[in-house]
């Protein structure tokens, strides 16, 4: 018992039970330890105008406290500590990741080429544990051919089995058309693109900082959120009308505000008030419907999650534990006893991400 | 038929029949034209630094769209008209109060004298239709005493039903303590305060705004969302624990981030990330739950309106139109219709909005 760390950060005390289906969980991460070094050296350098970089990273790298540390010790393993820990949380199988923002704060090119390493080094540890880790894509928006290249790669010739974007790239989102490259390989290669938060862009995060709201407690929702909107409000699904994306956090409460989108957007396309608010083909509800997929990280709660279930469809939620930010053994517990049927368990707890990361 | 409206935005065509409970509709706008004219001078002047107002005053003040034409002559009406409406759409009673942003973007000392005035005259048009329309207190934050001092007056002389601040005031939030003596004389004088939204700031409404995000669709939301996790996170609810606030859009999602916000925010107290990030005497989940109304403004959705009832409680939601936005007499029908008990129905249509405003 370390008494600074809330219930839910502390190693696990309660007791998994087996069940009749896999638990795999679909938003965990992963950081090799030389992307610290890098990190430090661009927060070293203040070689980028990033304040919520720098907050976010000059807390993770450098404190102290329990939490920082636990995590930096536990996202830099792909190994047994790591098998371990889903072993203790009753995780069959994790669907893991290049942590949080990833390569999207580093130079064009050594961004590209840490993007392909880390990839070559995520498979490996997957082929170690074929079982219990299968692996996303990392990719650099800075260069979208060379993304839409390692995209290929990653799938045809590492097996990994979709593709992770973690919101703005110095603050450019992937509704701007020179992004598209990376949409149309995803969707050439018929895999999803999980859009994972990042810190805001400085045009948005002040009014979150002096707060502490920049982070997991609301900026990353917000940052998220309003990227996937700019994505659905600017046609790009009509271009791409197979692409899938995956959102974490119950889809960053979009589904929440599903009525009001529709009725909003209807309203703003009538009026010709914007022009980067074209009509669109499908209503925003459509593609919330038919090109999203939520992911219950983060969000462990029976409301929510069956709220999500509700509006989206069952076979769109699929569960998430978001290791080792959140790791809560009573979190696995919770969403175990759901008061839904056994088979919309297995559909979230198993079968949607089997299906959608072609795990099987 | 306009071709160019949205079903919603239709004069109504369904029929609103009669019910065992007083349709009450507790964020209603009411704008008297002279506000029009200032904001058209601060337009023309550009003597603020606000591309927020810029651009949807911008909009309303000059379009020749159905919707804004629409909705500057109904928002003006405090009479004939706006009874005619309700009755059309089986409206009992409006809670109504000075459109957003109302006096927040004027100069201190005109928006102090205006705030007055514009009770004065919400007061006598109250006055002309006690059973139908019941007025809110417009204040100007820019100036707290005198805040504060309308309050009392808007309560003790006026006989209004409790106060409504649009969100910031030129980029503040009312977390910063030299606005605290508004929350005192709320307080004090035992009566609620809507956070009504208005554009968010200049400080984050970049990535919005090429997107038409930044409005009712996404940003009115993520911008209130804020403001009120401020006042949270700040302690003011400890300080002030008697007060009451009303937020809009059904909590503007916070309903529905409420598990992460716990959990995100005991992170946050614990790891002394951030000055601003007190330790405070409760979760924010009990705020939400003790000192937060929230209410179904452009959010007549069932499942939306249902999951809210069921994680704050049937005596937090209370039913609202937004009368000019939004007034389809289909989404009261809606509402009628929802599957809850008779008794649920009751204190979302009438009975909260009664002890919550006075109003009987």
């Amino acid at each position: 018992m370390t008494p600074d760390l809330p219930r839910t950060l502390q190693e696990p005390t309660t007791q998994v039970g087996k069940a009749d289906y896999l638990r795999i969980a679909t938003e965990e991460a992963w950081c090799p330890p030389e992307m610290f070094d890098i990190y430090k050296r661009i927060l070293d350098e203040g070689s980028i105008d990033d304040p919520g970089f720098m907050t976010m990273f000059g807390f993770y790298l450098n404190s102290g406290s329990t939490r920082a540390r636990q995590i930096r010790d536990y996202i830099t393993d792909l190994g047994a500590q790591r098998i371990a820990h889903m072993d203790e949380r009753g995780i069959d199988k994790q669907v893991l990741f290049l942590t949080s923002p990833g390569v999207q704060v580093m130079p064009t090119a050594e961004a590209v080429a840490f993007a392909a390493d880390a990839n070559d080094q995520l498979a490996a540890g997957c082929a170690r544990y074929p079982n219990r880790l299968a692996g996303l894509i990392a990719v650099a928006p800075q260069d979208p051919a060379a993304a839409a290249k390692e995209i290929d790669r990653g799938i045809n010739k590492l097996g990994l089995h979709g593709v992770v974007i973690n919101s703005h790239t110095f603050g450019e989102y992937l509704d701007d058309q020179k992004f598209w490259p990376i949409l149309e390989a995803a969707e050439a290669c018929d895999t999803p693109i999980y859009l994972h938060p990042q810190v805001p862009h400085k045009a948005m995060i002040e009014p979150f900082l002096d707060r502490g709201l920049d982070g997991a407690i609301y900026g990353f929702g917000v940052e998220t959120g309003l990227h996937m909107l700019r994505i659905m409000v600017s046609g790009a699904l009509d271009r791409f009308p197979r692409l899938q994306f995956v959102v974490g956090h119950l889809g960053e409460a979009l589904p929440f505000w599903m009525y009001r989108l529709d009725y909003m957007h209807r309203a703003g396309v009538v009026s010709k008030r914007y022009a980067g608010m074209p009509p669109t083909e499908r209503k925003l509800s459509d593609y919330l419907r038919q090109n999203i997929y939520v992911t219950t990280s983060g969000m462990a709660w029976g409301p929510a999650i069956k709220f999500c279930q509700e509006v989206l469809g069952e076979d769109r939620v699929m569960y998430a534990m978001d290791y080792p930010y959140q790791h809560g053994a009573e979190e696995v517990v919770a969403t175990d006893n759901l008061d839904i049927s056994q088979a919309a368990k297995k559909k979230l707890f198993q079968t949607n991400a089997e299906r959608v990361f072609k795990l099987t």
